[in-house]
């Protein structure tokens, strides 16, 4: 992990997902440019990454959409605004500041200094489920890798023995990709000979178990054996309770996404059953300068709904506004305000596209 | 007016703008059925009123939109729930009963008897600006009419010595509609002899004038005449402060619409700087059971946009759910809820769309 000098930035939105992604157009309505981290390789959030096809009926003026669609249409609104994205990266620690905003770092060694900050994390930090096993991680990155892009599984299969664990598609899927990028052998190891996957997938990988180019194993890891600072071996409890010992060049761990919480309940904030207590002006959090908006805050009356974060993160935008000018700002209207359309103009969208 | 025996209904909005319209759609979700007033003869208040046109860029998930498309999507997005309409009527009363519930009274002579009541009036009633003239107003309907839809001029000016007020575009364009409409004659009344009107309309208005059809007088109105129940004439004042007299068989007025509070301010709520008072967690003016959303309410942090009023109508909504029921109401999600599936579906429309 690099540790680069922090950059003074403005405002820091953590979560990539709508509520995270408006907060940038309404902040940028106030000429305040973002930063935005999210723990994902893409943005969307839990829209984009638990229902990006299904169906979303409550957008206000938006009789019908998918999150995949609603989130691009978001993009598009805060294209204008050109926010600096930090993905694949969880917020690791933020703390105020003696001379004043808030240290922001990040999982991936990025440093920011904020003048506000924005906290847009849902149900907290998507990340992969971790295998439980000491000394594993020290793996990680080299012969351990959760939840691979596929795009990179061939670089670290081909002439590799691989084991992949996990009885879900995103396992199925990697073990048969794996096969295919001419890995020397693929072992898919799951609790239970059993799996569940889209059928076509199912067939795919009774046709190489068939041929012999996938093999199952159903066992419990209990342990690893590192030879060298390498994973030479997991070993294994298997279905008869006897101990089993299998070799491996690269681990490959798909055991589900899940949100966490995460970090964000270590940053001293006022917490009301889990949730970031804030007011109703501005959303503001028990921290002067950090807002917290959509599913991750709590209030009287709070529900959880995109539309209702789309309302906290314009309170918030115009609460973030004054503190930074010091001053009280008025209402403009994007009908009518040439200063908002200027903004909206900045980068020839926005107006353009009307 | 018609007086009807009032019909007990679940919950009436008063206002047909989008924060009216999105109000109709949240109640719908929780299984209650609204019926709509307006003052204007079509849904879509303010924003298809003043600025159809013009573009909106801060509706989250639509990155442009016009007044009117706005209020289109919208009124899809309601359609699986059928609001009943009562258009081009006011609001006159509204008071709590001694058995519960609310007696909602408009200037048409409709009577509903409301367990639950949404004012999303917006900046108030738009209605037309009268003529202050004493004993005018019995001419209402009959012989006076303000603002009249361009449809009914020609049943309004046909074969009659017809007296158009004003001095904008609606003005000239309903002097120019009765000339065409075959009226005996026609006179465009205005304080000076200066009209504000597209070219084209001032075009037309000169050819009129220079064929004879159409003549315009400069005067001030000081008083009328009726004879037998009919008005007959308008007595005015000229530029140079003679009394002249004006015989005519109608009178079309057009001096502007503009938005009045109304009788809202009489209903006994309680106000701040002439905005009804509310909560934030069910957006409840002082009166339980009486919501407030949109422009005309305040609370900490208010801002006057639409997006704010779409989250108010949705917890308003989970306040009256509750009112209405009698006990807590469960967030349930549009994405998966079978319930809400089945009442978007009610209608063939909604899930059926996608």
């Amino acid at each position: 992990m690099a540790s680069l000098p922090p950059q003074s930035v403005d405002a820091v939105v953590i979560g990539a997902g709508p509520v995270g992604l408006f907060q940038v157009f309404q902040l940028g309505l106030h000429g305040i440019a973002a930063h935005v981290i999210d723990a994902l390789p893409h943005v969307g959030g839990q829209c984009a990454e638990l229902y990006p096809d299904k169906p979303i009926y409550d957008i206000p003026g938006v009789p019908h959409c998918t999150g995949r669609s609603l989130v691009q249409q978001l993009r598009q609104q805060i294209a204008p605004f050109a926010p600096a994205l930090h993905l694949g990266q969880q917020v690791a620690t933020l703390q105020r500041m003696p001379e004043g905003g808030f240290a922001v770092g990040t999982s991936a060694g990025l440093a920011l200094h904020a003048r506000s900050v924005f906290i847009a994390a849902g149900v907290g930090a998507f990340v992969p489920r971790a295998l439980k096993l000491e000394g594993l991680e020290a793996h990680l990155g080299r012969q351990l890798h959760y939840h691979p892009d596929p795009a990179t599984l061939p670089a670290h299969a081909e002439g590799q023995h691989v084991v992949v664990h996990g009885g879900d598609e995103p396992a199925v899927a990697a073990a048969l990709a794996c096969a295919d990028a001419g890995a020397a052998s693929v072992v898919l190891l799951h609790r239970r000979d059993a799996f569940q996957a889209e059928p076509a997938l199912l067939e795919r990988l009774q046709a190489r178990r068939d041929a012999g180019s996938i093999r199952v194993v159903a066992a419990q890891i209990t342990g690893q054996e590192t030879a060298s600072q390498r994973l030479v071996a997991l070993q294994l409890l298997d279905p008869e309770g006897q101990p089993q010992r299998l070799p491996l060049d690269q681990l490959i761990v798909c055991l589900g996404i899940s949100p966490r919480l995460g970090p964000i309940a270590d940053w001293g904030l006022a917490l009301d059953r889990k949730q970031l207590a804030v007011d109703t002006a501005q959303f503001q959090t028990s921290e002067r300068g950090i807002y917290a908006v959509g599913d991750i805050n709590t209030y009287p009356g709070k529900r959880k709904l995109i539309l209702c974060g789309f309302h906290e993160a314009t309170l918030a935008a115009f609460g973030a506004a004054e503190l930074l000018t010091g001053a009280p700002v008025a209402l403009q209207y994007t009908t009518t305000s040439t200063r908002l359309h200027e903004r909206l103009g900045a980068a020839g969208q926005g107006v353009a596209a009307g």
